[in-house]
């Protein structure tokens, strides 16, 4: 368990960094100075699991107060000031690696709330953001809808079903440490086949009121 | 006492429906994804009470943790994902629905607070956030200034007397259940009256320095 | 020491009726109605502290219950509605107030969280969000992105180094109050000598890949 514990945090904190490239990129593109891409490569990485903390009630987060977690997320940040030509190349890799950091990201939100006694459906509910929030967050920040809400891609749709997974088995006390492995790969399995296959959500009012057999022609109002 | 509850406990369940349905369509509007729209039916509808419960420390908030709010919240998603081109015709009624969650709404974001022991200042300004909050959340997700701080209407006047009354009434040791009702219905009246009156709040510029007579020409800077 | 907390109180309120005046300014500026401006002064003015307060877990903040607090940041927003046209006039004033209140803000929330026992890591984080978080909310709550992310000037720089230096010494036993005056004024003096100066903050691209001596000419993906 000890090693584990060593291998997840080695996870955790490649994670945070993966996430804090992308916010530290889009503070690039948006031409923000250096202390911005810092920020925002901050937030991008760590802010779901503040969001996360502050809803419940686990306070200092450990996205401030953690040495390692604040250093992987302020270090992508100084690599992007420095690489980010570079990084538009690794767009591929990048997100592999996302969609890795997504399903740890839920998988270890959801336990964590579980674990302070949080019960399943708000533990659900912040395992979700600590996956998503983060760039929920990065897309506010710079002044644009959070694309996670219209691009129609699944990249909640795993990060909720890993998240309920997660809580169900544990109200059931079916609960035990290597199903988180096995629900975080699910995730990222989830998510890159999506992506694969170009999946896409449903348009609201296309996949829906079809069923009911009208509105076909004009669906937005 | 026990059918009181019952019946606030429905009234709060429609209070949050009508609420999210706003949400809904906000995101419909904007061409979001289904993802989208339940998210902006749930911020909107729960996301006042969320900011409430993190500033008067009460965690995992209610809008998270409870089954029957978040499945009304959902439910308003849901709804306005199939019904949408439908639910336009019915603004007349929605705006209606929509007065009587604010006076709800800040009655029981008021009290929630004082009941914590929160003293009376800051119990009004969580009441007001309760009501008013939702609505700002939504409007910044998607990428709007908040309509409220700009479109004059008394939409916040209301919810500040209620919420004012509602602490006052508590300080001075006169408060009882009944007066919640009272103060709810006042705010639902104080709200449909302006809108049927056309009272608008004044510009910034206008009302306030034409009493000193002067910048009457160009009042904006 | 009596006399030295009511100057710091004094010095607070001025403080916040200062920032609060900002944010009244950018309300005016989008033509807020007057609720708007109130809300933004309230914002700008005791956000930063409110942030503080949620990521350290002392609700409810004082941003919404000390009566004297909530009264400066309200009437600075009632001066702004009632003076802005002079205000424009006091813009280097103004300045000078600001640089004073971000050294007073960040040392004091840098020791509150100290206090409170939550380590220099995240006290030295939240009390760069005290001085800084008020506006960064002003400006998202306007429609726009958060100035200090992108205008390259040196206003959080001051704040880091401050905080930082309020954290170190308080770690290695070396705080006495009187050096919170000496980092306040160090903060102010830092931030007008940049201002006067014309220092800048790097552009992400030229001042670092520029010491690798690549990418010279087009560094904007």
């Amino acid at each position: 368990m000890e090693t584990l514990a060593v291998g997840v945090t080695a996870l955790e904190l490649v994670a945070v960094f993966v996430a804090a490239l992308s916010g530290g990129l889009a503070a690039v593109r948006k031409k923000f100075d250096m202390f911005g891409v810092l920020v925002l490569a901050w937030v991008c990485g760590l802010g779901g699991g503040i969001l996360r903390d502050v809803l419940i009630g686990d306070t200092p987060p450990v996205g401030i107060s953690s040495w390692t977690l604040v250093a992987a997320a302020v270090g992508a940040g100084l690599v992007t000031c420095v690489l980010h030509p570079g990084l538009a190349r690794l767009r591929r890799s990048v997100i592999v690696l996302d969609a890795a950091a997504l399903g740890l990201f839920v998988v270890q939100g959801t336990t964590k709330s579980l674990e302070l006694g949080a019960g399943p459906l708000p533990s659900a509910v912040v395992g979700v953001l600590t996956g998503v929030g983060g760039g929920v967050l990065r897309d506010m920040l710079v002044g644009e809808v959070p694309m996670i809400f219209a691009d129609r891609q699944l990249y909640a749709s795993p990060a909720i079903l890993g998240a309920g997974t997660v809580a169900a088995l544990w109200s059931a006390d079916l609960w035990s440490w290597w199903m988180g492995i096995v629900v975080a790969v699910l995730v990222l399995g989830f998510r890159l086949v999506s992506l694969w296959r170009g999946w896409l959500f449903p348009h609201v009012g296309v996949g829906w009121t079809g069923r009911w057999g009208r509105e076909s022609g004009s669906m937005d109002t």
